[in-house]
């Protein structure tokens, strides 16, 4: 996407080819800076502190922390390493588990002596496969608000959460790629950003909406309900960190009361699923680990107890439909397996 | 209540016997001071700064603004620009307009000499009527979570929003009377509180909380779904800025989506509902007028569009009962009238 008319990816090697830039999320949106990361803790840190996050983009970091690894050391104790390094950053998201077992089975048979080429080989590819599998997503999300266009004859309203968009990713963004497919289109929208605390995704969001033009506005997470209540709000579309095979859905804290609220109103609900945010290996969406973060991120003094749990769960039920790069399905394991024969038994 | 140990109201006339002391609510929870008002101005910014907020502590600070206008200028004139001015701060809570109706209708037919004793005679007499109203919320909300512990036999987790504890109030407070009362008979309990964006009102509640020793927890305003799904949550008691004859409730934003995920896993939603809270004019909530605040209040950086309603109306159907100073009645029409026969026809 663009900033000041400029190209940029969110995550994409330096010119001296080995080092890797990834755009500071921590200083959006007061100020726009890539930060170079020459090593995989350098990586597991900007992970770790949220300067790199969105669960896409977590993963194609991951991958690149790993051909940082190799590129010190490409033994097998520091594959080893590296893998228990990057898993133990985040546990919510399973792009991050995606993208290190694919490393990992790639470089695990190859000499030492093959795997530095190979690992950053391979995290260029999934880089490319994410910008591939969003701009799919892009192209079948947009229906839904094409639809909405044509039969309203008005601008369309659409609200997200968190951050979805292309910070939170390679490129092109998840729940945002329809969007910004849409505003290409000519099609009359604006987007309500949920400013997500407590680490306020919804500055991120707004910041790269109005990079690209799309109109928009923010308003407190507790303000959902209300704009749904009022009628103000067309279609819900967001991300997803885990994706279980029945169609629940992790995503940041704030998410399932959205869902409740659309239910409630009859606005559709749909979710942004790319499939390396789909767990094959999970049913139930509440055994899907969620992390707790530090309660510094919510308590303006010190002493005062705080519960900071990063993500809730949706469960299928209230998810209207999941937009894979395959095309659209109904949140369901009969959904899911008609589109991914091949990873559903 | 008490500050290390000192009782102190929220609002009470200085040492002098003129000027009127207020919590700074501003300044919590960092600093605990008392701020001196010595005039109508003084009060009406501090209504419009939210440094005295919470309807009835609004309600109190109202009467005690005519006071100290009449003090100024006893005239009929300056009893007009009083009602006025302080009428304008803030549309959304009705105990605001009801303290200021019965300051009028006393002051009125009184010539300009007496007016002065009268106001400040009338003021005390509606914060002596404050507090008695909540002890009696509490005397009548301290059994639904009496019932809750002896069912149990654990400790009773009750959620709320905002600040509807002493510091919104003369003394005691709405919503957390009950909790008070409970906490004093010795039920073991704990309040989730969530952090109430974008003025973070949660953290009045946290600090009042911690000076009468009350367990809780501070959680974000998206997490308040994921807290009930999770089991979390045995009770919810809020307070209300303004209560429908049918039983509509408007309050703080973000009190509206707790009331559906209370539905959605059938936690009991209850609404400490003090009569001046009571809009008897008005049976539809959608018709309450909500406050729309500066954009500042959320954006960190100039120029983001900013939605920012301090309001929402939870509809009667969500609201399991509400907690009056006559007892707890169901959130209708029939209910109220049982309650108050005097004051619904």
């Amino acid at each position: 996407m663009r900033v000041a008319g400029v190209p940029h990816r969110s995550i994409a090697l330096a010119a001296d080819g080995w080092a890797v830039e990834v755009v500071d999320q921590a200083a959006l949106p007061h100020t726009f800076r890539l930060v170079r990361l020459e090593s995989l803790e350098a990586v597991a840190d900007a992970i770790r502190t949220m300067r790199l996050r969105g669960a896409p983009l977590i993963g194609a970091g991951a991958a690149y922390g790993i051909a940082l690894a190799m590129r010190a050391d490409a033994s097998d104790r520091a594959l080893d390493d590296a893998v228990r390094a990057l898993l133990r950053t985040r546990p919510t998201a399973v792009n991050l588990r995606a993208a290190v077992d694919d490393m990992e089975i790639r470089l695990r048979p190859l000499p030492a002596g093959e795997r530095v080429r190979a690992a950053y080989a391979r995290a260029a590819a999934l880089c490319e496969a994410d910008v591939e599998i969003n701009r799919q997503i892009g192209c079948h999300g947009v229906a839904l608000i094409r639809e909405r266009w044509s039969r309203l004859q008005r601008t369309v309203n659409v609200m997200t959460h968190c951050n979805a968009g292309w910070l939170a990713t390679v490129d092109l963004g998840t729940a945002l790629a329809p969007v910004y497919v849409a505003h290409g289109e000519g099609i009359p929208l604006h987007v309500w950003v949920s400013e997500t605390r407590p680490r306020n995704q919804g500055a991120l969001t707004a910041w790269e909406l109005a990079q690209e033009g799309v109109p928009h506005t923010v308003f407190v997470d507790g303000a959902a309900g209300h704009l749904m209540q009022r009628g103000a709000v067309d279609l819900c579309l967001v991300g997803t960190d885990r994706t279980t095979v029945r169609g629940d859905v992790a995503n940041k804290i704030g998410t399932y009361p959205k869902a409740l609220a659309a239910r409630a109103h009859g606005v559709p609900f749909y979710v942004a699923a790319p499939s390396p945010s789909i767990d094959w290996t999970l049913d139930d969406g509440t055994a899907i680990p969620l992390e707790e973060r530090d309660g510094g991120e919510i308590a303006t003094v010190s002493g005062v107890p705080v519960l900071n749990v990063a993500f809730d769960v949706t469960p299928a039920e209230l998810v209207t439909g999941l937009i894979t790069e395959r095309g659209i399905c109904p949140a369901s394991r009969e959904g899911l397996a008609r589109l991914f024969p091949d990873r559903t038994s």
